[in-house]
């Protein structure tokens, strides 16, 4: 395929997704495929000689999405939102074509320098302390993680490769491994410290648990994977108190902030920190530039070695909604969420299981926790919309999550009404 | 921003894109900025309205192209190749549409069954052992990992989980903080057993190392990260031979299969290794099916919980270039080296310092290291070409490696020239 043809194949892709997002709600929000369904439809090894786009695009029709679970219906209210906006998805298309892999400053200057200007805008968006930013000297920054799990990770092995050179430090005859034997990580029951937990969004207190881990010099790391996108609002902020006392943050622009996955934000109040831990200085990778202490190597804060051009995302996103659009977005989730809850309220066979915050809304019918499996299993079978379930304290609880970027009202109305009389009908069952 | 504007927009971007790739030859391959360039030309927050797209597109010009250093241009001969096709982009513009978050497959069945699939058809293209394809019913498989790190820290796990629970099973009474204390990982001077190092593309010999390993009860995890894509043409298969004694085998055809990044193909014999290591299983993943041991739920084949539908990219370039245009596109590059490196034999200055077997040629100046870091220094101070150094045997080393989709040999021989012309000038200067 020549540039001619990709102009051509190209366009045909923005309509065939402009067309998909028009009209992803009169999908079935969840597929009928059985396990093993692709298998058949497809040839069992490549081709030999190549097939047209056409063939390609039909099957994409055909083959591939009646197995796609649209996470962009306006009737999916599983899992969290995964981000998804039409800004972000053409500054994916620019970076695929610039195709850099930003280990270093010098394997493509501009990637590294935007990521690092795009962590300290959204940084200063949600009002971070000043010490988590690079700025033009500052001993903190920000990096683009592909997932939370990568930042968390990342942040042990920062925090162990820390304490391991402290105590060798004060003891020189300690080894490693003597050390590494000793080491604790301590965690929630949702794991490290969280903003906005994934069954329910429940809050740790950072006032309580912060001083403690600064006294004991012990490495506090805050995951607020979906919550993290909230704090731009100024009525939010205070759900991210605390943080002041961490050493490493992080959550998720690619959940609730439009930015497509991945792109997992997290900072650090001292760089060297992370540098220490996974320093990697092949002759092939070094610069002239990297000894002056003016620039950022991004292989050294995170796992992989490669990286793909992610700010560009973050850069289109911010410029196009505006910080004042970002926030609307936010506040309508939000608000949506209390509207389901005001609904479910107002029926007294349902009770609503834990405190409303942001866009999660779980309730149950009031009942054996069976009563409430088989009232999933029944809204999951329909199709009409997708929930996934969570245990709160022993209870079986429906998860209702605000999540498409095009939810309206509407949407979540109907999905109620829908989700009552599928109870009713459930009810009406259990007495025969 | 509408799916009406979307589709006026990203049209231009595709013409964007297009105009870039078209033109790149005539960029300047490595940029002209200084560390901190960037931050001064951008404002130091978000705006808090809306920009237009026009600005913003106008920016990219302005302000990332100049910082940018192109992979892709045709006088890019620095690391190695990463994957940019036409194909590939097009495939990734529907993977951000449908923008599904594979962790499970209920969580889109196509995301995971088709991924499946085309590990499968590039397992066969490479010609694994039937043991490490999925099949209907085969206990191996494959999965796409980020990197290939990220692939051997996954085998690194696998392998220590099952070790671990074997001697607990011979030995109930050991603690697993006793076993870890005793484990040993070995590897080369390049990491793992590896078929085609990043410094010179040498290849570990797995018909001697093996054998061992399987005697001793080992893990063999193999990282082919570039050479791995050669494998499909027939006169390069024996470079794999030894795979078969292997547990697991990585290669990132976001290297050199026109599949853009990221895409590094990760294959084991057991696939209950990686569940068993990494399973995961809160009650908002669990769906219907994932008892039936018909389906694979790839979160417990990873770190990351979230994954893109990273496997339309392997469709669509498969079946837009067929196996053998993808087979042609690694011949035309390995005759590209083979081409360099008959220039330089020609030039008795030079000398060639490690067999060229893919599609790079290690080189240097016949003389002193110093010598060799001025050249190189020339090289990228004149900035017409990239390269980038290793060392070999405690020599300075300029590695030529064959990059960009569209090199062609008259880039090669112009390359060539430039560089014995600086080498001319740089002889000159040291006599004078």
């Amino acid at each position: 395929m020549n540039s001619g043809e990709f102009r051509r194949r190209g366009k045909e892709m923005v309509d065939f997704v402009a067309d998909y997002l028009e009209g992803i709600e009169r999908r079935q929000v969840y597929p009928d495929v059985e396990p093993g369904y692709l298998r058949p439809l497809i040839p069992t090894t490549a081709p030999e000689e190549p097939d047209t786009f056409e063939d390609i695009l039909n099957d994409v029709e055909k083959i591939i999405m009646p197995g796609v679970t649209h996470w962009h219906s306006p009737y999916f209210f599983a899992y969290f939102p995964s981000a998804n906006s039409y800004p972000a998805l053409l500054a994916d298309i620019l970076c695929g074509a610039i195709g850099c892999i930003g280990f270093s400053w010098a394997a493509s200057p501009a990637c590294t320098e935007l990521e690092t200007v795009m962590m300290d805008w959204l940084g200063k968006m949600l009002k971070l302390p000043e010490a988590f930013l690079a700025g033009q000297g500052g001993e903190g920054g920000g990096v683009i993680q592909g997932s939370a799990s990568e930042a968390t990770l990342v942040a042990l092995l920062a925090a162990r490769t820390k304490v391991v050179r402290r105590l060798q430090a004060a003891s020189p005859g300690l080894t490693q491994g003597a050390i590494m034997e000793k080491l604790v990580a301590y965690s929630s029951d949702q794991v490290v410290a969280t903003l906005g937990t994934t069954s329910c969004c429940s809050f740790d207190n950072l006032l309580e648990v912060g001083p403690i881990c600064n006294k004991e010099d012990m490495w506090l790391h805050i995951d607020a994977a979906y919550a993290g996108s909230s704090f731009i609002c100024p009525e939010f902020r205070h759900l991210l108190n605390g943080v002041e006392f961490a050493d490493s943050f992080n959550f998720n622009p690619h959940k609730w902030m439009l930015v497509n996955f991945d792109c997992s934000a997290m900072w650090v109040k001292k760089r060297t920190d992370l540098i220490g831990a996974f320093k990697l200085d092949p002759l092939y990778l070094k610069h002239g530039h990297q000894d002056s202490g003016l620039i950022t190597d991004y292989r050294h804060w995170q796992l992989p070695l490669g990286r793909r051009f992610r700010s560009l995302k973050m850069w289109f996103v911010f410029r196009m909604y505006g910080v004042k659009g970002l926030q609307a977005y936010i506040r309508k989730h939000v608000q949506l969420a209390h509207e389901f809850e005001r609904l479910v309220h107002q029926d007294p066979r349902f009770e609503v299981c834990a405190e409303v915050t942001l866009g999660l809304v779980c309730f149950r019918l009031k009942g054996s926790n069976k009563l409430n499996e088989d009232l999933l299993e029944r809204i999951n079978k329909a199709k009409k919309i997708h929930l996934v379930p969570c245990h709160l304290r022993d209870k079986f609880v429906l998860r209702f999550a605000i999540c498409a970027r095009t939810v309206e009202f509407a949407h979540v109305q109907w999905a109620w009404e829908h989700i009552r009389q599928l109870a009713t009908d459930l009810l009406r069952a259990e007495k025969d």
